[in-house]
């Protein structure tokens, strides 16, 4: 099947990647309109006009379309959470902001305008690899911040590193995973400021 | 209908409370084993060998059923919860039993011996008043140990009392409340020694 690309006088087609992102691109639509659970590959592909050999070309499950969508969904939340940290000052300032700015961009990116919270409740339950990558990157921006106001001297340096990380982010957590904060809207608005209050002085010097 | 009692033989037969009670221990038996959302009153009313005619004289519908059994459960959970903080010998301590006995009350009751999730589910999620009580019995639970850490000099003073407690009980809540429970059972082993170290590391003066 040929689909009218930028690239489509050239001597060759349009790369891989980029007949791969028009499927995922369309995909996203789709299943931010339809759902993901019931939709079939077969669905997908007539809905979006490729055929499902196309499809599968590029994507050997539903669950990979899946993924890949998901990967999209959370480095854009990622980055919106780390431009948020890179416009603080000081560590106090950018931990509260790295909070704030998790649940604005989860609540928007899952819940609000692309509503793909089924492929991150899909991919939060399953612990589908891209999950577990997200979680870990985001505790290591976290721990950053951590190490950061200890160097400065923001922040208390006798609890071990790892521990206080692992205990900052059991409370981010909640905010951050799309399971938990399906029951938690009643908090968004204040949990942030709330929490950040609480972990900050459990830093302090 | 006429079930054998102890009474049977008294001019007066059982209390109604008593009948209640038995109707509800049946209940809590058969919804625990076979399942809440599934089950009619005419399904419990055969399984328990009352008449539906004689459950609906005590209770208006299977929610009202439902709401007893919850509440039940929840004071035995805050029986346990008070039990354990009793058992501490000063505030910091009472803090860190408090946070292990709802995990451990809360974990056990509603997904191991009891299986009484579901009903507890559909309390959280609906937010029945039985609930609600519920969770203000624990907020106050723990602005009392707040309070007398506070008096007794090991927690700070600085932060106005209902701010820390509302704080605290935000990373509590998502150990307390079945419907965020369910998706941390991988957290439940550490979560209240990190979370209380931190909780308390945040109340040193």
């Amino acid at each position: 099947m040929n689909r009218p690309t930028p690239h489509s006088g050239a001597t060759r087609g349009p790369a891989d990647h980029e007949l791969r992102d028009q499927i995922v691109a369309a995909a996203t639509e789709h299943f931010s309109r339809y759902g993901y659970e019931k939709t079939t590959v077969s669905d997908l592909a007539k809905a979006v006009g490729f055929s499902k050999a196309y499809i599968y070309k590029f994507f050997e499950s539903k669950q990979a379309i899946g993924e890949t969508i998901c990967v999209n969904c959370m480095l854009q939340i990622e980055a919106e959470v780390r431009a948020a940290v890179d416009g603080g000052d000081r560590p106090p300032e950018k931990l509260r902001r790295m909070f704030k700015a998790i649940v604005d961009a989860t609540l928007r990116l899952l819940f609000q305008d692309r509503k793909l919270y089924e492929i991150a409740a899909s991919a939060a339950s399953e612990r589908w690899p891209a999950t577990i990558a997200y979680e870990a990157r985001m505790q290591a921006l976290l721990q950053d911040i951590i190490q950061e106001g200890r160097q400065t001297g923001d922040f208390e340096r006798k609890t071990p590193l790892d521990e206080t990380t692992a205990a900052i982010y059991l409370v981010i957590r909640p905010y951050l995973n799309p399971l938990l904060l399906q029951h938690s809207f009643d908090y968004t608005e204040q949990a942030p400021a709330r929490l950040s209050g609480l972990i900050l002085r459990s830093l302090s010097p």
